[in-house]
């Protein structure tokens, strides 16, 4: 099966946690936006069919068409071993996730606190606010939550121990937008996460991955994605 | 099997998507925060265990703890029909509750845009702003989004025609929760969306729902809650 996957072309955004996963599978699939006259493709796909989507990404699966990430990351994870076969360690992980989107909601709410509608300049004041709050308070409650899920898990530095499964490869891409767009704060902040620092170089370093990020099908990080470098947001938020 | 809900005690939150399965179902469970000394046995389970929760609510299900809305009701609607066997409609469903909690974090933001850490009153001139830009553009993109799911969907009036699933009963909780906290607005928003005001008596008719309603196990809105009511926020935000 050829998957075909619906996304923005020009930015990772939360297509990025779903090529993640194909590019970890091996999976066959075209990331249709990325074509010629690709967006028009997606556009008129957006609202189209039995299952329409909100918001992309999405991805037609044979005769299926599943948005959500988190959802679409739940139909990968069963059909290429990236998550548990058993229910009780499916839902775990499906848990992760979720709380993952939570905080990939949060992100995104840094640089647009009022509206997506309005520029950042038009919500400049406020999103410095949100900023230094997310920063001093959100990223380490999130962070100290998935450390402890870490520290709770068996041997061998993923959220299932010894075996990968999409969670992580979320996980990195979390930490990866976060360094990207906080520099100065993330490296502050990250000490005081070790289990998280070595999922990610983990992660960095499985074959699949390493290659995905040295190829030309991994966009870089830029100012239109969920994870944006804006230098005056990025401030140390002391008590 | 008896399970235990662990959500706050006094809101109807995000806990209420989990009551109202609950309830649906007939299931025996335990709202275990509402029992004396209720809170601080939450406060004590919430980050306990192999599969810790980042935030209530949470459910205790024999050996498994499961957290996040839409986690929990993925596992209640499997095991207690109100969702399909299938896997394509299964996560059709999933998707439709996923973009719920898109939506009802966005309720959230309406009141706390800048900080779940400050008062509403240290962020109301920015609530002002989120929530008028919530009302115009985002209310009904959101709605107009589930009334053409509910247009493709079978007869019947539910989001799988004419079998209810846990996403019909959330659909009608995030309603309710918008009359509540934007009454106004929503009187003028929802004759625009006939099949999601159909839905939501037909969700309200329900025996099982409708006796829930009308008991004391059903907290009544108030502005601690997701949804709250603050009328210098429900203002027509004409173009």
């Amino acid at each position: 099966m050829v998957y075909q996957l619906y996304y923005w072309p020009t930015i990772q955004g939360r297509g990025e946690f779903v090529r993640l996963a194909l590019e970890e599978a091996q999976a066959d699939y075209v990331d249709v936006a990325r074509r010629k006259n690709g967006t028009g493709e997606l556009l008129k796909m957006l609202a189209q069919g039995a299952t329409p989507s909100f918001a992309p990404p999405f991805l037609v699966a044979g005769e299926q068409t599943i948005g959500q990430v988190a959802n679409i990351l739940l139909f990968l994870g069963g059909a290429h071993g990236l998550a548990p076969r058993a229910q009780a360690r499916r839902l775990w992980i499906h848990q992760l996730q979720l709380t993952m989107a939570d905080l990939v909601a949060e992100v995104h709410e840094t640089h647009h606190p009022i509206s997506v509608s309005l520029y950042y300049e038009d919500q400049k004041k406020e999103a410095k606010r949100r900023s230094a709050g997310f920063l001093a308070e959100r990223v380490p409650k999130y962070f100290g939550y998935f450390e402890t899920a870490l520290a709770a898990a068996p041997r061998g530095g993923y959220f299932l121990g010894a075996r990968v499964s999409y969670a992580d490869l979320s996980m990195f891409q979390l930490i990866e937008g976060l360094h990207y767009a906080f520099p100065a704060s993330m490296a502050r902040l990250m000490p005081a996460y070790p289990r998280l620092a070595a999922l990610r170089g983990q992660v960095a370093q499985r074959p699949h991955i390493a290659a995905y990020l040295a190829s030309k099908r991994r966009i870089a990080f830029n100012r239109e994605g969920i994870f944006r470098h804006y230098p005056e947001l990025d401030k140390q938020a002391d008590k």
